[in-house]
């Protein structure tokens, strides 16, 4: 099961972080330290790991359709014939070739301008949302957030101690009005708001786009009032059809510090993340990764560039974007055929997951483990939200899930659903 | 040039990191970021790289001696056989069988008694060093350290607005008395002491071994005033001859958090390190580093994992011993050769670095350009100290150097020290 939704179950419970009795110690703790939340729900994943369960609760990449053999091979000839290079200190922005790569996959995802001497190589893109809480946010900051949103950001951000805010959005993403209006509800009560943190492309866990209308409008609320937008596009590439709408980046370099990652299209093992900074920020973001992380892994920036120069990348997503779009189909289809009277979902075009609304006064919290006992795992919508109490929603991913198996995992989940709602 | 080195240089030169004009998105920066040093020698660097150069200035580990040829066939090995795992997430506390081995690298270095479930991976050690300052300090808590310190950790305890507090020292480590005063003295102001940041062994930059009879009493100083220890231990094991000290963690788990690295023993490049956390804080700092990178790196885990099971590393190790040993011992013939009347420094007895003291009066720093227009770079002791004002001190780096090099970089650096002695 991905890490990351072992936080989310973890989060899904909020239990806080003091574990066992008091410790002479816990007088040395940090204010944020409070705000880091403790798993308690790590014997739920053991028992999810048992075979025979169907988990549609991580979001991992399917990766068995990667050259195994010849990446091997690859990584065989790096270590041999750069050896001295590849296991040594690199630089802490990560190479300049792998950075000029970079460029041409931010082409793809739209992005034209970028210039690899604004990009800095993170350790994956958590690490990338770490430094910018670093450098952006004091304690009670605001960062604003779609809701749902990605659990991690919303557990970085809160070690942090930021205060994130929803802003109400709809099935098209954050609605400009709605965004408008709450940056001055916070404005009027003193508050001070420093970022727009948004999934515009197949938000974890929601799976909603944002409307290509509304993003130039979305970025100029934000320009005027001085707020800074933090673009997450880990999915952006896997957009089932069609064209990909332009990042909210593409056209406000000076306004988007811009996130990506090759978890999601390429190996999630190798932690190589990026951000795209706006040049008069670089300095600042560069330095606080830096003092992070040294460096960045050098092989594994070397294997991401030879992957980028020696192999069909561009190919093995059109794999992927059909592989996704397939399971997508095949779950939303059993939604169709099994989900009782009451229950509604999202329909994404892109990315990993669907996100479920039961009736109100549902918690689907306790319902994971009747799903457990009934052979299912999924993630309880509380997880991905800063909202405190329980929640109707949940996620189901289909990433790394055989049609035949998301069948039969949303055929063992819909009577524990339908009898939680003939129990209202 | 190791990225350790780039950071020590910038913060010899103490230049704050807010580059250029003005922007409306300064408002928007954190206090904290503040704190974040900007590298204004960038260009010192490029100089440094030339061809020709004699750079003393990096602590890179010297990875000539590893066997790439067999790296490189197992690296292909773990991804053609097993990289629906090494590419994939993994779990954020690293995989129980690297901590089992790491349980055993411990036990060379001298604890006997450490438990898989205590031990947490990290992205390099120094991001067990971040964790560390965010878990415990608030802005203005203080950090006790050496003086000179591993300016690493210095950028890293800054970024999070610590105080960070010399405690003297000399050839034989931090001073136990001196210690007990300088904790009085703080906290007769008040002042919060959270942590002591100690390299026992090897000190980064100054060489020096904390002597085994001060060990115990300066945990028990640390007890007694509920501070905790942070004991940093890369090159621990590169003791040239004899017996290994023992750590302070080794008979003190509840007192002591311990950090440990791969990048000196084997490859940095691989950004492999742990924390040995005392179980009752384990919680918080394990939730805290996944917050920060989700997971650490799966492949290099593996890659780690199969050296340590299938490769000979502690018969590396030995070829790390004699060969820093040999190189340790040219430069201090050459230092005893070259060096004029004033100079002194230390005789380290493992690791990589001598640190010298000119005499008073003198500043290394407009000294760095010189050395460079003479053909040698070394770093000078502003980077290593969180003092404010000229240092009359430098490090030296053998670990990279091969003796006949080594000798003639100390052959150039001579007349530059004389001419500066000279110039009082």
């Amino acid at each position: 099961m991905a890490e990351e939704t072992v936080d989310a179950l973890a989060r899904a419970q909020a239990v806080d972080g003091s574990a066992g009795a008091a410790h002479r110690h816990d007088a040395l703790l940090s204010a944020r330290a409070a705000n880091i939340k403790q798993s308690a729900v790590r014997d739920v994943f053991e028992i999810s790991m048992q075979p025979g369960l169907v988990s549609l609760a991580g979001g991992n990449p399917n990766l068995a359709s990667l050259p195994l053999e010849r990446l091997g091979e690859t990584a065989r000839r790096i270590i041999a014939e750069r050896g001295l290079e590849a296991l040594q200190y690199g630089g802490g922005q990560g190479t300049l070739e792998l950075r000029t790569q970079i460029c041409e996959v931010m082409a793809a995802e739209g992005i034209l301008d970028a210039d690899p001497d604004n990009v800095v190589i993170t350790a994956g893109s958590q690490s990338a949302q770490d430094v910018a809480a670093k450098v952006f946010c004091n304690p009670g900051d605001v960062i604003l957030l779609e809701d749902p949103t990605y659990v991690g950001a919303l557990n970085t951000f809160e070690a942090y101690e930021v205060d994130v805010q929803p802003v109400a959005g709809d099935e098209h993403g954050i609605i400009p009005s709605e965004l408008r209006t709450r940056i001055a509800a916070l404005q009027a009560e003193g508050r001070r708001i420093k970022l727009l943190y948004t999934i515009p492309n197949f938000n974890n866990p929601s799976g909603v786009m944002l409307a290509p209308e509304r993003r130039q409008e979305i970025v100029d609320i934000c320009r005027e009032a001085n707020i800074l937008v933090l673009e997450d596009n880990p999915y952006g590439l896997l957009k089932f059809d069609g064209v990909l709408p332009a990042p909210l980046r593409a056209a406000n370099p000076e306004d988007v510090l811009y996130l990506g990652s090759f978890s999601k299209i390429f190996a999630p093992g190798l932690r190589i993340g990026w951000a795209l900074v706006p040049a008069h920020l670089l300095q600042r973001f560069y330095l606080a990764s830096e003092a992070v992380t040294l460096c960045p892994p050098t092989f594994n920036q070397l294997l991401v560039s030879d992957y980028l120069g020696s192999y069909d990348w561009q190919g093995q997503i059109s794999t992927y974007r059909s592989l996704y779009r397939d399971r997508c189909a095949a779950l939303l289809s059993a939604l169709d055929e099994f989900m009782p009277a009451g229950v509604s979902w999202t329909r994404p075009e892109g990315g990993f997951f669907v996100w479920l609304t039961l009736p109100e006064g549902i918690d689907t919290y306790p319902l994971l483990h009747r799903g457990i006992d009934a052979g299912v795992v999924f993630v309880p919508g509380a997880a991905f939200t800063a909202a405190k109490g329980p929640s109707n929603k949940l996620r189901l991913a289909y990433s790394a899930v055989p049609p035949e198996t998301l069948r039969e995992g949303v055929k063992r989940l819909a009577p524990v659903l339908a009898e939680a709602i003939a129990a209202l």
